[in-house]
């Protein structure tokens, strides 16, 4: 199909799908002629992708870039692909000084609160960091109660997603790097609808 | 304090707490004169309080000013509070058309196999509706396992937060509205540190 059919079955205009293409969110058609290329389902499927990252798991058009190329082009350590996609997600972090020899103390109390193994490097842990630190700026400040239900409750989900991790490398990557994007959302949103029903329950007597 | 120490004394630049002035973020100093203001420790709190919403949270600053009101002036009825405050938080969502008998058949689906009681009119059901949307738009959709598992720690979660609500009103709000936005980034560093630490035991045949 041309471009404007590829736009129309995307649902969007001409000018975004061109954007995608300059950007490299979007791989090249074939061209027929010196002006003009051809596209196919392929290009359908991918755009479906760039704006389901875009869209609810809310990221930039770079940041978004950095998670497909790292699906694309993973790769031999899974590790550090999904060490480098986690620091593509929000929120975003700076490098911690080399010269600091403790930069992400909350986060490191919290891992050893909770007696989990980790990467100080991975960028999770500097998330962390700042979204401790932004608990405690806003006057509340998680507690070692609330971290620990929290932690466990996180660790049976993570167990749940390693056990269906695929076998097979390419989409053993694709299962990490867009099921970390892409569930989030979902999570946050049945947390939030988890409120309302417990809430509604209590109100009820139930 | 003048509001050069208050920039200082957030470390931010001058420009920056005159536009959180500017913008109603920030209440107004006490007038000394014509052109000056003083400042004290409300108005320190409550730049730490903003800079925390539109750091880890992600906020605009337009999501953080509605937020910020909400909990100014919540009003009487807490369950509409926090239904605006919800709808204030990403992902954004449009309103459903009231011509649509069934506009968010996939949240609707999963709210029915989870059990739960929901006000179809709650932005969380529409923002899990685009959450699911996108992770079948990327071909990862969520099966009905994963739904079930995912709901039932979140649903756990949940209870461990209202079991927790302060009884005094204004407090309930800041806890609710607050505890919503804040927790949420910690609750998604969590999940990603909890993968490593499974990923990593597995490797170590733990």
């Amino acid at each position: 199909m041309r471009i404007s059919a590829l736009a129309a079955a995307a649902d969007l205009p001409v000018a975004t799908v061109k954007y995608y293409l300059r950007e490299g969110l979007l791989h090249p058609g074939v061209a027929t002629s010196a002006t003009q290329a051809t596209y196919d389902d392929s290009h359908v499927r991918r755009i479906r992708l760039i704006r389901a990252l875009t869209g609810p798991v809310g990221l930039s058009v770079q940041q978004a870039r950095t998670i497909l190329g790292l699906v694309d082009d993973p790769g031999d350590d899974l590790y550090a692909t999904l060490g480098r996609a986690v620091s593509a997600l929000p929120p975003p972090v700076d490098e911690a000084s080399v010269d600091d020899p403790d930069p992400y103390p909350r986060a490191r109390a919290a891992l050893e609160a909770l007696g989990q193994v980790y990467d100080p490097h991975y960028a999770a842990v500097a998330q962390l960091e700042a979204a401790l630190a932004a608990t405690e700026d806003a006057g509340m400040p998680i507690s070692d109660a609330r971290l620990r239900a929290y932690g466990h409750q996180l660790h049976e989900l993570a167990e749940y997603d390693l056990e269906r991790m695929p076998q097979e490398p390419h989409s053993a990557v694709e299962y990490t790097v867009l099921g970390t994007a892409l569930y989030e959302p979902v999570i946050l949103a049945l947390r939030r609808l988890a409120h309302q029903d417990v809430a509604a329950r209590r109100a009820l007597g139930g």
